[in-house]
């Protein structure tokens, strides 16, 4: 008989947890450091005092509610994900997967199960990136470098500033580093974020690692002439050399790169007026592969299919890589043991990497590490309008339960 | 033997005008009713006036320098163009047709020729559009409405303010009106701001009409999704048929409306991140056509390419008219004296379209009007880099010397 958890308690944990930064739209604003992602943090440790279970604060800020092993000196199993939203957020992503880690340790708790190695839910600083993104886990993981800390998304200011205000130090952030061989492991339920399980009509996907990405500035130069005076045959239309590109982006896609993805999400035309021929045409790229030779050869097609529509229509182009994280595969026996768990429970499973980034992939870098997807409704994320049944809710936490069970006996 | 301009006198006053707004780069700033853009026009005016010829300013800040007939009561041959640059301009667009004009004025006075019309020298009031765009010439041929006076190119606010500074009304910009029966017609030269007489290698163009344009917004929706977790095949991708309709707009053009242009100068993408798909692209479209049936069926023809592609990528799309201007033909008799003129110089010359709009557009709609072009080095316009050889400069004027003078004989 698998377990299962208190779904009725952890209902109402939802709800609490979704009115801290709650919006009107249905949505949550829960910044890192904001005023209501202090508050919900607060709210999560009191939740797990009030169960007898311990709580703990490191130097990066990260949060944990742990339940000690049956005996001294054991490894940690972590459960974990994130309580701070984007600016404009919804109430699943991350915030879902805390709840869920810290539903499973109190489950366990009440079961009095004994566990050979201790459980953490953990939740993560600044996995969404108001300061760093994924600042919590790269710190845990010791992967969080001077380089990151010196050119951080939200800034160099606001960084140090936001640190000061919590009593925080760059030293700090790199001494939370945990000591590998203090850990059993790290499983991470989400929300999909995408479309795959509902159009599959699946109950749980089985990630099977979280892609890589590379971002790119792609530039197209040509001629700015007269949109009047200059014939057809005598324009060097940089905008025509962008538009070939989006298409060709998709097509290299499509035919050679079966599982990726890749997107131009932004096109600027200079001087941008509708009587001038565009001198100039500047795109945001990027693309995302589950395997690091993939990623290589997606990378080098798509600069070569720039140069290729660059030539054809008489433009210069300049291809700049801003930046690439590794892909980061998942754990075997981790994706196994939810397999089983969602067999256990009458529930259909797929597997499937995560196109987006998460905890995982830091934690990854120094402990088995798997993750566990539940459906998004429209594969909406990052909106308000995000929303998972609280059927897959319930169903997602229980495959945790019995995977962190399962991987806690097998871990001695 | 066909008669010539001072083409020393000539060059010295290019000299002379060209200093007026002269920037470090070799161009011009004379936006309409700047300082340099007043004082250019006060010089003009004092340029005429020690030939001692007559001057005049209208209620629309037109400034003329005319020559009278031999007999009271004769008809007006008009020759001009625009003293006004746009904000980083050139030193010939317009300037040179102002200057040719009170030259050929000039040399008809200096050789006694008796014409029986009179010649006036036109520098026009805000060709490029600082306020209106072609202000003193729509005022002139009595098209300037109110509706164009309440939505004015550079802001209402603007229109309103400099109008009070300078002490113009709108009454009287639309009290400038001509009598077309007092007009004998209309010659202008201009620079050909294109590359097509360079490319061929003729000396003079001879404008065919100045061809119409229509300006469009064309909004593709589609929807806005995580770049990582939405495979290829679950996207609504409003860049792609961005993408398709700017490449359709070329083939559209070249394959269906040889003669015609099209141009797509702007692209925005929403929301503008390259980690989202796109859910909204906006382009701003403008085609122009010398034939009002076929601009009808250029307009035609792309607005159902950007349905077609709307179609093709699962989209939706608007398509909203911005503006449109007909197309101006020419007058027939005045080309032919232009062909004559440059015959009996010994120069080439070839008919074209104009794809620039120019003051003759407006003052075809109450005289005859004719316009010659002289090349333009690169098909440069509208740039600190325009230049046009000073041979082609005094050919151009000779040739609207002797055009002018055997049209005003013939107009009697």
């Amino acid at each position: 008989m698998p377990l299962r958890v208190d779904a009725e308690r952890m209902r109402a944990d939802f709800e609490a947890l979704s009115s801290f930064g709650a919006t009107p739209d249905g949505g949550v604003a829960r910044t890192t450091f904001s005023e209501p992602h202090l508050a919900v943090r607060a709210w999560f440790l009191e939740r797990g005092r009030e169960s007898g279970l311990e709580t703990h604060v490191d130097s990066a800020a990260n949060h944990s509610v742990v339940l000690p092993a049956s005996e001294p000196g054991a490894r940690t199993l972590m459960l974990g994900s994130h309580l701070d939203s984007v600016r404009r957020g919804g109430r699943y992503d991350g915030a879902l997967g805390v709840l869920c880690a810290l539903e499973v340790v109190r489950t366990v708790q009440d079961c009095g199960l004994g566990l050979p190695v201790a459980l953490e839910a953990v939740d993560f600083t600044d996995e969404e990136g108001t300061l760093i993104g994924l600042l919590g886990s790269w710190a845990m993981a010791g992967i969080l470098t001077k380089e990151i800390l010196a050119a951080p998304r939200g800034g160099r200011d606001v960084l140090v500033s936001e640190l000061d205000r919590m009593g925080l130090t760059e030293d700090g952030l790199i001494a939370a580093r945990r000591a590998p061989e203090t850990l059993a492991g790290y499983l991470e339920l989400h929300i999909e974020q995408g479309p795959v399980l509902e159009r599959a009509e699946v109950d749980i996907g089985v990630v099977t690692g979280i892609i890589g990405s590379a971002s790119f500035s792609v530039v197209f130069s040509g001629e700015a002439r007269h949109a009047g005076t200059t014939p057809m045959d005598a324009r060097r239309d940089a905008a025509l050399g962008a538009a070939a590109f989006v298409l060709g982006v998709r097509e290299t896609v499509v035919t050679g790169f079966p599982g990726c993805v890749a997107t131009v999400g932004n096109i600027e035309t200079e001087p941008g007026s509708f009587n001038v021929v565009p001198g100039r045409a500047s795109l945001r790229l990027e693309c995302r592969s589950l395997d690091h030779d993939e990623q290589d050869a997606l990378e080098d097609a798509l600069t070569a299919r720039a140069r290729a529509e660059a030539e054809r229509h008489g433009l210069e182009v300049t291809v700049e890589r801003l930046g690439r994280w590794e892909p980061a595969p998942t754990d075997v026996a981790i994706q196994e043991a939810f397999e089983r768990a969602a067999a256990a429970l009458g529930l259909t499973s797929m597997r499937m990497p995560s196109g987006a980034g998460h905890d995982a992939q830091a934690l990854a870098a120094i402990t088995p590490a798997g993750m566990v997807f539940v459906p998004s409704e429209g594969g909406v994320s990052h909106d308000p309008s995000e929303h998972t049944r609280w059927e897959d809710c319930v169903n997602g936490a229980n495959v945790l339960l019995n995977a962190a069970v399962e991987l806690a006996r097998a871990s001695v």
